[in-house]
């Protein structure tokens, strides 16, 4: 497969798109960000990468690190974690505080902000120094040791949160959160705050493309079957509401973040990485979406 | 891949399900199923079929007719499908007024009642003869030209059938039911009552796990991408609100029944169907779903 | 009290908001009534009535023949009748089937269309010729044995009556119809189609406004507390989902139709009834409710 | 009307109801009151005070000082505190997040806690020293200069109020809180806090029974129109989700207390205020309902 001109055509084939959609602009750095703009980079199992476009310049992940914390929390919980959320789609907004009140502070999935809140009070209860062992693990996945957060991004979107703090305040109403409200939402922001380029990225979600061997980075270790389970659920609930358009339109299980990043595996194949800032009305970025799109039309392979 | 093997463990290992969960009564010729049958049968893409216990048990599709139905929907609207209903996850209950009425009578997907009832107005407004079109369908994809509609059960469902003519109601009120609302129902039952044995619905099926080549049934034409779309919207929306436990624990597309049927395919390698009448609280076969359960995690063959 | 000069002092005050609002036009006999009328009704007591405007043009009560409804199911079940309903305000429009779902198939309150349904099915049961029996109150309470229903009108609701049959199938589900359904709308819809005019509709509601005695018409008795008690569900739950604003304007129980009327009660001293057919967005008469605003301002008159 | 006698056969007939309901017991202070105590106390306009009961021990108002707040937002603001919440009966809990997220922050009225809140902040944002009025307030209506907040109350209920935190925070997200959160809040519980007998209570809600002249207390003017809409307001939402039940039982305007206090006025003749801490499961007084609803029906008198 040749994935190089496969990436050449997309990006050919995507141009069209370039002014659609706004991108987010809910706090001061990520409105600063240059909008137009669009990497990606495909990393295969036998670690050959495809690169084009910005697929250098670091962005903010935002919930694409649930993924990650996802992989934590299965790794500390077991199947213990879903006494505390769901496995299952949403069928509304990322943030909304309706189901999360009919279903009594239980989240519908790990993927919704509430979900990764509650993973976030795990990963403080369960962890020492959580921070530490977050990006560590960030680090070891994207095999970039100068990967960080970025404390401004983190503080600043911590000062405007009132949305998530309300969501925050209804788990632990209903003892959903364990730990300090503020500490959780301190950590649930510093996790959302990492950048990473494409490269960076696609690299990282390597770890849950291939399955031929356990998941073992950071110290946090996964079964096979768990890290497939995990596509699994990225597949049903990592586009919000969008979910069931993306496995239709891609046919990846993947995670979306607002900063304009998606990242997605074919298992047993490759991972993908791809970035560009302008989002569409549920929040997922315009141009990433059509490219993988594009790619597993072209390349006529998806998991269906 | 030893098939024969893998069924005859799992016959084993769900042994201690067999009287866990109750059978659909809330008609007379499904409360009359003897509730103690299981029979499984795989249907690879080299036409082997696999079988074990009950699988020449014929029994009611119910809900699984609604995947044959938007196999003809699509190949006679296309995408214009997709201006009636969508193909998120619905996050309710399969027969919830709530969301179709916070939506303005769009169905969130083909695979709830109210997007499989839409489909059967596209039906009966394109087709001059639906009822003649469908069981076509149906005995063309089962390749067995004695598959035929239960009148008994569709009567018996129509009945009493308060909710669905609740929901019909409501979409005619939002203007997305064109036609008769009974005579739309009628139909809608009709397909619903339509039995088939676990080895003619695996065949069935096998349509839809096949890519080789476009899909050409009765009349009725869907290219090989569209046929991966019906897979995505399978594996989103084929298990009313369990469709994540389901994706979770099999990692399959699939649809249930309230008979107690599953189908499922694992796309370029086979489809099987497995029926047992005991449902859980969301309306899926226990066994049905274990026995997949078990079959992806010996054969260690998924999507994911 | 000088009514007569509060009456000319309104018609004064509301002239300005005569071409406010849209008249009901989803069947041709609302769509064809001419829109630019207003009339109104005092009855006191003492029975002296003072008028103005087109207060002897009849039109459609509609809902406000729900309240005499209450009177006869509230007459044969006694408060039994309240195991099939609330009496809370529902928060929601007239005809959701929201909260019809949640709670279950149990209706918010009497007034709204699933709790009308609910008493018409009583009606149909508890009585060997219910058509008969309402005319007959109907008549009895306005003093004119001429009133009657309007049979075109009936039939062009019933026909297209798709939100009504959907919340009625949706009870039926919940066992809370225990007739035929088609029965059930078919009487529903008859008594919404009773036409007075304002001068025959006060008088019919002075049965609600006066204590001294018993109500006791047409063969239907309640005690002076029922009567009180009816006032108090006209309070809270008579306009839809504007009973506050209503409550806060107006000051006293009442019901509204959306043909146009709104009848109402100062407890003790008179009824009212006023009409005019443009509606507000809540589906009340603008002129009618800015009139009784008017009336409690400048009698400085209200029950609070 | 002899009241004194009326107050006798009230005690004498809800003997049978005082063990039922459960006091509140979400904070320390409020489960710490002997459960088995009931006050009653009617202030004629005459200013004749007829007690009964524990008449003279002091309770927890909690959300009986809504009334107050109202009073004072509405002096402060008029009609414009209606751009920031409505007046309509809630139809759900009083804590709900469900009705504001989708009303998008606007309260459905203010004696729910979200409305409560706003009041909250517009009363923090409009005066210097908001505490300080308010007491003064409370003090000036119940004629009685020693009424004072309970400092650990307010401070207790803060430390533990999750749900009131998600609801400020949801008010700030869509704008409709000014001012800084922590500090709405922590005037929100200080008003809750404040302390009064039934005899100071019924004293204190004279103010909105008399008609005679305008409202004018510690600097707080209201006219009597706006006194009555006061009243009505208190009428359809006064209850949470049992207004429309106290409005049928009862027939008056009046505000009830997770304290186990309510407050209710016959405009024009006399306030009542009546105590016992078991509530039902709605919230409100067991024996207090029931005290309120044997006093309109042996004086038979109420505003129906």
């Amino acid at each position: 497969m040749d994935y190089q001109k496969i990436l050449q055509s997309i990006q050919r084939d995507i141009e069209p798109l370039k002014s659609e959609g706004q991108q987010a602009d809910y706090i001061p750095a990520l409105a600063a960000v240059n909008p137009d703009q669009w990497g990606i980079c495909i990393n295969t199992l036998d670690n050959k990468q495809y690169t084009l476009g910005d697929s250098a310049v670091p962005f903010s992940l935002q919930s694409i690190t649930k993924v990650f914390a996802l992989a934590m929390a299965l790794s500390l919980e077991g199947d213990n974690l879903w006494t505390r959320m769901g496995k299952e789609p949403s069928g509304t907004a990322f943030n909304s505080l309706i189901q999360l009140e009919l279903e009594k502070g239980k989240p519908r999935n790990p993927f919704i902000n509430s979900g990764a809140l509650v993973m976030a009070d795990v990963l403080v209860e369960r962890l020492p120094n959580p921070e530490a062992a977050f990006i560590g693990l960030a680090r070891d996945l994207s095999g970039c040791p100068s990967i960080d957060y970025n404390f401004e991004v983190a503080r600043s979107e911590h000062s405007v949160a009132y949305l998530n703090t309300a969501i925050a305040n209804l788990l632990k109403y209903h003892g959903n959160i364990h730990g300090d409200i503020d500490r959780v939402l301190r950590f649930y922001f510093m996790m959302c705050s990492i950048e990473m380029n494409c490269q960076q990225l696609a690299h990282a979600f390597l770890a849950f493309a291939d399955h031929r061997k356990p998941f073992d980075h950071a110290g946090f270790q996964l079964t096979s079957s768990q890290v497939k389970r995990m596509n699994a659920i990225m597949q049903t609930c990592g586009f919000y509401d969008e979910a069931g358009e993306f496995s239709y339109l891609v046919g990846l299980p993947g995670k979306s973040g607002v900063g304009g990043g998606i990242a997605a595996v074919f298992p047993g194949q490759y991972s993908v990485a791809v970035w560009s800032p302008r989002l569409n009305a549920k929040g997922n970025s315009v141009m990433g979406m059509k490219s993988l799109e594009l790619l597993t039309t072209h390349s006529r392979q998806s998991i269906f």
